[in-house]
């Protein structure tokens, strides 16, 4: 390790939408950004979250100075109660950051034994030989950070999550001016968020958003219902602002919703006029063209509460043949199918439905194309590090950086667990950690064997083999025992147990010898029953055979 | 049954996108119309292919006079394999479009046992009392075709797949002329496709399409690769278009790919000048930037050709630093995670890769709002019958309906196997037929319960417990043995498998009577194990009891 240089080391969300973390670390100093959790794909079978892995960081856990967290968004502070037990350090987030993470850590248990420490934008503090300055940046949700990270190599600028809205919600725009005296200064690398780098242009204002909420509930004939990310605020006062503005009432569904509601009414980020968010006793006594509903379930999670709603499973609110829904969020890749079966579900019911395709009822939070080089324009950065995306969007923003000039070499797209060395003269990667996804899975987490396995069940199911054998003559004693489950309808599923019982019995019945090893008699169970029912389906289900020595 | 009604029945298709199955009925007359497959959404687990319920078209096989294929994608062709053997009528189709379905008989060895006719636009054929006209559509296939068909309850037009490009590749515009004709001499109702009707304004020409790939052919470094539908003949065309242009050549890689090629090359629809077509074993000669490869992959299916170069396991094809991939295609609802991780891939490979999201290398071949609205206003059509698309995006093209001057009541939005009976004084749903998804795994197919079992697998896996019972004196013997597949990590299963076989012992030793009854064994093992296990990691795996009599 060069003790001169500045290493840059993603432990988390290079090459994948969600668990953001990213550590500075210069000589005996190390700063983590971030601590995002993921929501499992697919082929991620059971598995509730995927976090960082943190080992590297517990490793050197004297080095670590502290955690900043950007934003209060799940995808940047998520995996905070999972890791911070295994690193102990102060969190250092703006104000509404740490009310939403003291939520978090509530919930865990480990609020009392945490160091949470507020920081305003502006504001400046050491974590060692790092200097960092707190900056305003504009995203979807209020309290935003960049960062200026003065180190010895160099001036590093952290863009955090952001966009460049002239007329955000909050009325505080990002803040050009001290990026742009950083890039009179000189600044030795930017990090900066790719997650829009596909999308030519600029990211509409939330106004736009604002526009749409006014127009449908003031043609709305009856109640709406109103979904979004609990963490998305802006969009929470921009519906109360709607809402007050034609006489309707807000009420909050949902949990979740309730607590973010809570917290950020009291830190003075969310502003109730005349009295607009209402408790849900009052629901029955206002007539449906005076209500609006607030709720979670934009990605169609299957307990949320706008699921169970359309599902009329939910024990408050059924939907109403008047009712306008608007989805008020874009699909997370991956969740598309489950949003529109909830969209089809809420149509079958009768109500109108307003989303993303079809009304501008969702900006993102993500700067554009054109926002991208506008940052790049003001900060002026030697070097680029696209952060925040998958492999794709990271390739791609080094590309624009080329466009403006920045060589192809000094932009260094990196992959989760690679250690950038970065100095005046240039960058590497010099190893590469061992860094893989840690699957929460219930308590505790789980592995990639385990998720082998289940993927191997899920697709043909399971076959149960039961062998039992005497113990003396190493004869097999009775007929074996087949059950299986996935694999076969009922009928198809008698016939084929029926046929391995006899190919077994065949088989172990030939009397090559003594059957006294287990490992002998279930290599012979697995591969005869293999081939029979591969032969038969043309799938190929686990299977399981065990032995009873009798 | 009304005699003099006309029945509409959606077999498969309405309110999904995929298996495009509709029949009409008017007294004993049926014909079917399209036969298509849905490939499997990400809950069914193991499942290769979804098909339509037949049953009701077997129980009524007497009555069915024919099937007619509007085109040839698989979303209108791809059951037919399957359902064929229980219908066994002739397929009326065009000539491109029985060319492709007889590949695919083929391969399943039933093209001497069926009768295809081919159709041609502007010809009619009777079916019982139906009599049909075939009209010539746009849509992304050559040879797709609308239907008028002529009942005796009036008379039906069915759009199949169309878009109203003005400028298609084979320039062949949609038949205008007949369509207004229709409208002029009155139309009962109107079977609209409503794939886009979530899209407002018009869908491009594909001429777009030939304007970005003559672009990309140009500019590229080294060699081309483009990816997209098998079935997308008028693209491949605009590929070979493109490739002359700039004196590059043309291969094309995998087995459907090229058997599609075949097809549409000796019926015509595919031209090939100066030799552009080539055959694999001239790549050698050729430098990289006279190189185009054609491949299917577009969906990220993980056996295509694209993928296997992506992740570079393919014989013949890696990815070269200078090498340009297209992904000439849309996202089908669902692939998006696979599409995006094989994108990544190729960036990381060093390709350059466009793809939709950035560039305009792929246009729908379905109309939006304004086509469908400029449909209806030919068509004028007494009652709409919303067809082709998920449930949305039927109510939506309702809507559009509505905004038309066709009010809601006369605008039927289906169900699969809803049975609508219509008139010239409107219609009614008179029955409900109980008709499912048929999910084709392997050999045959599984149904509802075998896919439930798979889905409690996936989640938290499974656990086998074997109890061995002395038959006479009904007591345990030895100690129960437990295995475990894709519940835990190694350490963690071996702590709580120990801690299973200890609760067990005690609970089953506990000697409350003979244990001689295997259910009441099982019951207590399932219980007691269930609880011990989500106690101590909040999952609830499968429990699987067998008791051994010795």
């Amino acid at each position: 390790m060069d003790k001169k240089k500045l290493r840059i080391i993603p432990l988390g969300g290079l090459g994948e939408i969600g668990k953001n973390m990213m550590v500075l670390e210069y000589g005996d100093d190390m700063l983590a950004i971030d601590v995002g959790l993921m929501f499992p794909q697919e082929d991620m079978l059971g598995v509730d979250l995927v976090i960082p892995d943190v080992s590297y960081l517990v490793e050197h856990r004297s080095k670590l100075r502290g955690i900043i967290i950007t934003h209060g968004h799940e995808d940047h502070t998520g995996a905070l109660p999972y890791v911070l037990p295994r690193l102990n350090v102060p969190i250092y987030s703006a104000p509404l950051t740490q009310g939403l993470i003291s939520i978090k850590l509530k919930e865990h248990g480990l609020l009392d034994t945490s160091k949470l420490i507020a920081v305003q934008a502006g504001e400046k503090r050491s974590f060692g030989q790092f200097k960092v300055e707190f900056l305003h940046m504009c995203h979807s949700i209020p309290d935003a950070l960049g960062l200026i990270i003065t180190t010895p190599a160099g001036i590093v600028v952290h863009s955090g999550d952001f966009k460049l809205d002239y007329t955000p919600v909050d009325a505080r725009a990002t803040d050009f001016t001290r990026l742009a005296q950083m890039g009179g200064q000189g600044v030795l690398a930017l990090m900066a968020d790719s997650t829009y780098a596909e999308v030519a242009g600029y990211t509409p204002s939330e106004q736009v958003v604002g526009d749409a909420l006014r127009h449908i509930m003031a043609d709305a004939p009856g109640r709406v219902i109103v979904t979004t990310f609990a963490s998305l605020i802006s969009r929470i006062q921009q519906v109360i602002d709607a809402a007050a503005k034609y006489g309707r009432k807000v009420f909050v569904i949902g949990r979740s919703m309730n607590e973010t509601v809570r917290i950020a009414q009291e830190l003075g980020y969310l502003q109730s006029t005349q009295g607009v968010l209402s408790r849900l006793e009052e629901l029955q006594r206002l007539p449906p063209n005076r209500i609006v509903l607030l709720t979670t379930g934009s990605q169609g999670e299957p307990t949320s509460a706008l699921v169970r709603i359309a599902n009329g499973e939910h024990k408050q609110v059924r939907i109403l043949p008047d009712d306008t829904v608007v989805l008020s969020a874009t699909p997370i890749p991956g969740n598309e199918t489950l949003i529109n079966g909830t969209i089809d579900s809420l149509f079958k019911q009768g109500a109108q439905v307003f989303y993303d395709k079809i009304a501008q009822v969702h900006v993102h939070g993500h700067g554009s194309q054109e926002e991208l080089k506008l940052l790049i324009n003001l900060v002026r950065p030697k070097f680029l590090v696209p952060i925040h995306g998958e492999y794709r969007h990271l390739s791609l923003h080094a590309k624009l950086a080329e466009s403006l000039g920045i060589p192809r070499k000094n932009s260094f797209v990196l992959e989760d667990g690679d250690i950038l060395e970065l100095g005046q003269d240039g960058g590497e990667v010099v190893e590469k950690l061992p860094v893989g996804n840690v699957y929460v899975d219930g308590i505790g987490d789980i592995g990639h064997m385990v998720l082998r396995d289940r993927r191997a069940l899920a697709q043909d199911g399971v076959v149960v083999v039961i062998v039992a054998i005497d113990k003396s003559s190493g004869q097999i004693v009775g007929r074996p025992e087949l059950i299986s489950r996935g694999f076969a309808d009922k009928d198809e599923e008698d016939a084929l147990m029926g046929k391995g019982r006899d190919l077994l019995a065949r088989v172990l019945g030939r009397g090559d010898g003594h059957l006294s090893e287990a490992s002998h008699v279930q290599g012979k169970v697995r591969e005869s029953l293999s081939r029979l029912f591969y032969d038969e389906t043309k799938r190929r289900p686990m299977i399981l055979p065990m032995t009873v020595m009798v």
